[in-house]
């Protein structure tokens, strides 16, 4: 998921992240790490927080 | 995710596809009635075994 992207394009840190879309403030950190095998619910609630699509949050990827 | 649509246009029942990605013979006909939380790893597996992006696995969504 093009996560780091997006909230940079936001100029949000990685713990504002985490609070805009709802998660505990060290998720996005372990997201963007790669040690979380997200599931398809939180990818919905991730691309709706960005306001974007699935596709858009997988774009060329 | 477009399994169904991806599915049809193969020609695969649930049971083939879910063969042919590797999976228990009932868990796409599981996951197309929503009734599984997919992990990213399933969908990197869903979309590596139809041979397209992950862009391409969520086009429209």
């Amino acid at each position: 998921m093009r996560i780091k992207e997006l909230r940079d394009s936001k100029g949000w840190t990685q713990v504002e992240c985490a609070e805009y879309l709802g998660f505990h403030p060290s998720y996005i950190a372990r997201v963007e790490l790669g040690g979380k095998n997200v599931t398809l619910a939180t990818i919905d609630k991730i691309a709706a927080g960005f306001g974007i699509s699935l596709e858009e949050l997988f774009k060329g990827l």
